[in-house]
């Protein structure tokens, strides 16, 4: 099997940004814990730090709340085999700070939460056709107080299980027609003096949820929508950028009003694409606006999006990896230093290499003895067996072999 | 785990087509012995009966030859640990025949043939640059004699190890530069009258090698690029369409020569796509030409291909299940009673999860009797561990777990 070495070496290193995180889909698609484990484990060899858990959305509630338990026993896929018990949450967020890594955990709303309605009755909005309910829902309710006092409580659970300063709050894709559609929402607005402008009842709800989260002592991030909408945005902290198109100048934008800011756009992963251009990835350069020095230190670093749609533990492995490592090092290393695709290109395809390695020990079946038993684990650090699909022709010295 | 039973049914059934085949490619990247003949489980599961091997190519030669073992020791990517040893070719044989598939070799020339030229001196034409060798070889020289004594050898020991009636020859994208640049290939073009018409030095070689494996009793499978360029077609038996644009244009031109045919171009699969849009594998039709029904007849079937430029045991299975299974349907299935994308969608959605289902026995660790035996048997049977990837947003009951 070869021999290694350990050497003494002396490394300076840095990370250039502070925030290198990798977006996982929970709910378009349940992952089994082990291939989050698993993805924690690749994070860790590219110097990812933040597991931004998208737990929740439309489709599936797979977190099982202690607080609201029909939250995942009706809205999970299935309420015992497509769910995440308290344990299994606790193991996630324990085996990723043995890696350096932050657990995020969010929790989409006012929209993206279908799913939330099957276990919470009176959460979401009820849609009109023709001054009737039509039987439909739409965003969470804005106008009753129990959104709130609901929305209070389980904050206040989450809070406490994911120990994380950061909380995502989502706020994404509010789709206005159903809240316009509700008279009892309507006559809320009017209420409230925000007229036919839906953006204001957005930014009134959003801004209810991050009073609960701070009263928690938690930074809320938002996706930015919400920047978009929402005009006195003292409330807001971190946006995250996730929209297409001239993602830097929304940078600028935010950074602008003074608030933090994660680049997501340009590092949407789930799209399948040839392997061979992970140079688009690794060419993004977050800082590259026009800005004050106080304002790029705003910018926080960047994330890979895995959403869920066609991506499932199956999948998942090839289409991240190794991908999100042309990202990571671009968040790791200095742009000034490193940016030349050329250079990069034998180091990612060595790196790859190194991702496949998997060690089996089937000739070790002997009692272990201590020196043994290190020697093991210096293996097990080596003992990778992350399937990274390649980049192009040609080899590893160890091929991937766990079929 | 839930109880199976097994019912008593009688079932009437016969494929559309008689060839119904995968290729994959082992030369771009080496596929471990595992990942094949995980593959032939996968396609026996979609029934599927022809494995056409393309095993050597331009990048690398892993077949281990017995006549000629310098063309693995040179011309693999590694001669120990990326080849395929003659007991490695009767495994997946074996393996294959035991559920029904064929395998039908390709050793593809003159083109693609630059890693036989590490371990066999004097087979490639050497190219010429300003009158003098450049030191670049260009496709096999069917100039030399020795190039016919060298092919008779192989194709002898290659029709003796693989016991298929058929053998693919390739002989697609012969680049003609190389030829015309070296002054001994000029001038056998002289002598054997085909003045500087290139097309008729390919046809010369292809006559030669179909030739030379019709003596060893075998059916000569060749790209379409021969038929397009060989005029004398007599000797040509099986024309494989795989370019892209208006394929059954030329399925049509192949059958109105006499010749039979299969068809790949619409189901190249190796380029990544939306696994949502695997209806585009599903609506090909391949007989939807205007031909007599004895033409019809010379359609033997069709073939999805895995080229590995971008694939290898990392990403093979997600990327090749469950499209084609979809062209599987096609191509076993009556068109006319089975054409509908609606119909067919919960089908597929379903079959996908019966890939992925997969039992673990640890809690079987008991010595067996004959009738856990038995039963072990029948849970093989639902064992199937392929990972497929996702079509749509949603859950399998049993979730891929192999990570």
């Amino acid at each position: 099997m070869g021999s290694y070495f350990v050497n003494k070496t002396d490394i300076k290193d840095f990370p250039r940004f502070r925030y290198r995180g990798i977006l996982l889909d929970t709910s378009r698609h349940y992952l089994p814990v082990q291939a989050i484990l698993k993805t924690l484990d690749a994070m860790a060899y590219s110097k990812f730090n933040v597991f931004h858990w998208h737990i929740v959305d439309d489709p599936s509630f797979p977190y099982q709340s202690r607080t609201f338990p029909d939250l995942s026993c009706k809205g999970a896929f299935h309420p015992m085999t497509h769910i995440y018990t308290q344990s299994d949450v606790r193991r996630v967020i324990s085996y990723a700070r043995m890696r350096g890594i932050r657990v995020l955990p969010e929790f989409d709303s006012p929209g993206h939460t279908k799913s939330w309605g099957k276990g919470q009755s009176n959460l979401l909005t009820p849609c009109y056709r023709g001054g009737t309910p039509s039987g439909t829902f739409g965003p969470v309710n804005p106008a009753l107080p129990s959104t709130y006092w609901f929305m209070t409580s389980l904050f206040k659970e989450v809070s406490s299980v994911f120990p994380d300063s950061y909380i995502h709050l989502g706020g994404d894709e509010v789709d206005f027609s159903c809240w316009r559609s509700n008279p009892y929402v309507r006559t809320f607005m009017q209420k409230m003096g925000f007229g036919v402008d839906f953006r204001k009842l957005e930014a009134f709800y959003i801004e209810k949820i991050v009073n609960i989260t701070s009263a928690l002592n938690k930074t809320s991030v938002i996706w930015q929508d919400v920047f978009d909408n929402h005009k006195p945005r003292s409330s807001l902290s971190v946006v995250e950028v996730w929209k297409q198109g001239c993602y830097l100048c929304e940078v600028r934008r935010v950074v602008k009003a003074g608030l933090r800011v994660i680049l997501a756009a340009p590092w949407y992963l789930d799209q399948p694409g040839p392997t061979h251009n992970w140079a688009r990835y690794y060419n993004v350069w977050p800082l590259a606006f026009t800005g004050t020095e106080e304002q790029k230190r705003l910018v926080l670093g960047g994330e890979v999006c895995m959403w869920g749609e066609y991506v499932d533990a199956t999948n998942l492995s090839p289409r991240l990896w190794p991908r999100a490592s042309a990202a990571a090092e671009r968040l790791w290393s200095d742009g000034k230093q490193t940016s030349s695709v050329e250079r990069a290109s034998p180091r990612l395809l060595d790196f790859r290499c190194k991702l496949l390695r998997y060690f089996t020990f089937l000739a070790l079946n002997v009692l272990l003895t201590g020196l043994e038993y290190i020697v093991m684990l210096l293996f097990h650090f080596f003992r990778r067996g992350i399937q990274a699909e390649p980049l192009n022709v040609g080899h590893c010295k160890h091929e991937y072999q766990g079929v």
